[in-house]
Parts: structure tokens; C-alpha cells; sequence
């Protein structure tokens, strides 16, 4: 079996999310009818991050296995010709039969955008959380300086895991570009809802409703009712996949 | 009788263009309804462009006349909040009760994007072009000198019109950011999906099928048949409207 690996970029707004459902129409459902029609044969693929419905992706991994012997060149052109709008390939390439999207990825690389203005703003309705108050981009990026490092984030999950609520913090940043402020969130992996969660907190200390101390009290609780609450989907995007 | 003058952004995709209609849901259909829910009066607001269908804007300007007492601050808050997404007033101004949106205005400056990529974008989808050949900004920008400046603009514009088709182009200019194009034209008035037009001829320029010679023949031809194609209407933004 030849196994090939995917680069995607998808608009999240009109799916809902990555993982294949009974109902709704999902990336991984679009895509696998896709390659489905392309390669006549019941066709899975394996994607690195599951991202919610509305959570947009400039750089998802997937990877599927086939008996096809179209070249990935193929994959490229032939995929992007029947893949609906809001979703596209970036990239097709043969891989070593072992490689596994998910299992294999070292750290994925989440891109969070607020826009932080007094007034809405249409052009960025579909990939913006709006919040009003001005935000202190130093503040925020203080605030996450207790998150950095391996820590339980039991606190910034979504419900009940069975896993291990552990990982490794490696990189948070805030910065501004005019009224537009951008976290940038890098970990080993993440928990169900972590990086929206992490961002509905960092936000109200961008507020100055909370500081960095209180933000290591919410991490050492493993309680998620003391965390902020959950920023909207539409700002996020799985940005990068690391292997 | 007081003069409101609105800023306006939108995302043109699910807009039947600017002006009202019988059928289809338009800017200035939606704006006077929810005018007139506000003042509780029929209102009729005058826009200073009459985008097409999918053309975004982010500066449209438009005036109505009310005797409703709402301060300009209101209706900013109250429109925002009753606007639909999508739409969104970036001002309001009390103004001269002689002030006309459309009459008054000096000039216009259209933004046209152009994703000039192998592969489509999802993420600019709804605002950009998308040009698979590579295009020479040089070549763009060369091919445009000779338009500059008062001239006959009937090769550049959809079908018949009445109207004197003289126009004065201040400006017209390209540039590149990554696998971006911007086109920015700037002009006193422009003829109906002349922007378009105009940068249907210049891609093809920019892809070394026509030289500035030939936007020269074109020009003087005052022929419509001879320019490029009409680009589509996502690509389009109303950027500003002078006074």
C-alpha cells in the first residue's frame, strides 16, 4: 500500500469540524468522498488535529493509504479540482508506509486572532473573535509566562478525558498588528477546547481582569470552572503540524 | 430635515450588489430597513458607489435625510446592532443638509486582489482572483501608463450608457505581497465594471500577453470587444470615496 501524506488549508466557517460524523459536513467527510472518487475504494483518512467546527487550518496533516497509483502530483491537481470551496490542498507527497498524521506529530502550532476594536469589522467576521475592550498585549503575554512548560492543564480542558491532561507548554505570544491582536499557542498536543479556553483566559488578562498570578492559581487548580471561559471557533487556526 | 452621512464596510459575497432591487437581498435594501426600523420612518439612503453584485467595500459612503432626533453616536450603536453580519457602519456624521453622498463625491479608490498561487486559497477565496500564471508587477504597472489621465474610457466599460464616458485616472498601481497582487485605481468616476475591465486587460499584461502598446490600441479603440475580460466581482473593494 502506498501511503500519502496531505497538507491542508481549509475555511472552517461552513463545516462542522474535522472528524467524521453520522450528520454535518465535515473536512475529513469531504475529503474522503473525494478520495474516494478519485481512487474508486473506500478511502480513510487520518488527520493530526481534530478542529472543531468553525476552527479554520492553514497547515493540517493527513494521511491516507491506497492501492492507486496516481502520483501525488495527481492527488494535488485532481483533489483541488473537486474539493468544494473553503477547502484546498497545499501539498501531496509519498511517505514512508509507517508515517501516521496523528501519532506522529510532535507539536502542532495554533494561531488565535481577536479583533480588538470598538466596532465590528466584516472583513475579519469569519476568522476574528471580536472583543471590544482594548486589550494589553503585554499583559497577556505576562499572564502566560505560568503556562510555559509541562504542566497538567487539566483546568483548560473541555469535560472528562480519560488521557493524561499533561503536556509541554512550548510557546505563547501575543502580538498586535493595528487592531488585530494574534496568540500564537505551540505545545506538544492539545486538550479538547485548550488553546480556546487558554485564549478566553489570556483575554480577560488583556483586560486586566486577571493577572499572571491568578493565572498560576487556575493552573494549579486542574479546575476547569475557575479558567476563562471558551473563546469562539471562528478566531482559531491549526497553523502548523510538527513531525 | 437632518443630513446623516454613513462609512461603510462590507463583505459583498451574499449581496446582491449595492442598490436596491425587487429581488434580492442589496446593501441599500438592508441599510433602509434597518433605517426605517430605527426612525420608524421610510428612508432612503444614497450611496456614493453602486457596487455590483459580490464587490466588497470598505469605505463606501452613503447619506439619508431623517427627522428623527438620534444622535450620530446613536445610530453608529444601533445599526451596528441591528445590521446583519456581513455589514457594518464604520462612522457616522451629522453633515450640511446639502451634502450628497453621490453627487459630491471627487473620487473613488478600488482595490482589486489577485491570488496569484498554483493552487487556490481557501482563506482568500471570497476576496481575491485567483491566477494560476505568474504575473509580472513590472509588466502590470507598465502596461497601465497609458491610462492614466483624462481619456474616453467606453473600451472599459459593460454595455451602453448614456453618459459622457470621459474620466479622469489619477492613479493606478500594483504591487505584490508574497503571492498577492494588489491593484489600486484611483479615479474621479468610473463607469459601470470598469475596475473589472481594467484589470482583466492588466492581468493580461501582467502574464506578457499584452504590452502597454496595446492598452494604447485598446484605449483609442473605445472598443469594448478589444479589452480583456471582465475579472470577477470578489476581488473588487470600494476603498475610499473622496470629497
Amino acid at each position: 500500500m502506498r501511503n500519502i501524506r496531505l497538507t491542508l488549508e481549509y475555511d472552517g466557517t461552513d463545516y462542522s469540524g474535522w472528524q467524521i460524523q453520522r450528520e454535518g459536513r465535515t473536512v475529513q467527510g469531504v475529503l474522503e468522498a473525494a478520495l474516494a472518487s478519485m481512487t474508486r475504494a473506500p478511502t480513510r483518512v487520518r488527520g493530526a488535529g481534530r478542529t472543531d467546527a468553525g476552527v479554520h487550518a492553514r497547515g493540517q496533516v493527513a494521511n491516507f493509504r491506497t492501492e492507486c497509483h496516481v502520483p501525488p502530483v495527481g492527488f494535488h491537481r485532481g483533489l483541488n479540482a473537486i474539493l468544494p470551496r473553503g477547502l484546498a490542498l497545499l501539498e501531496a507527497a509519498e511517505v514512508d508506509e509507517s508515517f501516521d498524521a496523528r501519532r506522529h506529530a510532535r507539536g502542532k502550532r495554533y494561531t488565535y486572532r481577536v479583533w480588538n476594536h470598538e466596532t465590528r469589522t466584516p472583513s475579519e467576521e469569519r476568522t476574528t473573535w471580536h472583543v471590544r475592550a482594548p486589550l494589553d498585549v503585554d499583559a497577556i503575554n505576562a499572564a502566560a509566562q505560568p503556562l510555559l512548560g509541562e504542566h497538567d492543564f487539566r483546568a483548560f480542558r473541555a469535560a472528562d478525558q480519560r488521557e493524561s491532561t499533561v503536556r509541554l507548554m512550548r510557546r505563547i505570544e501575543a502580538t498586535r498588528r493595528g487592531s488585530v491582536v494574534i496568540i500564537e499557542v505551540e505545545a506538544t498536543a492539545f486538550l479538547k477546547h485548550m488553546v480556546r479556553i487558554l485564549v478566553g483566559t489570556l483575554v480577560a488578562a488583556g483586560r486586566r481582569e486577571i493577572t499572571s498570578d491568578d493565572v498560576a492559581v487556575i493552573l494549579a487548580s486542574r479546575d476547569r470552572t475557575r479558567a476563562g471561559l471558551t473563546a469562539p471557533p471562528q478566531g482559531l487556526c491549526l497553523s502548523e503540524v510538527y513531525y
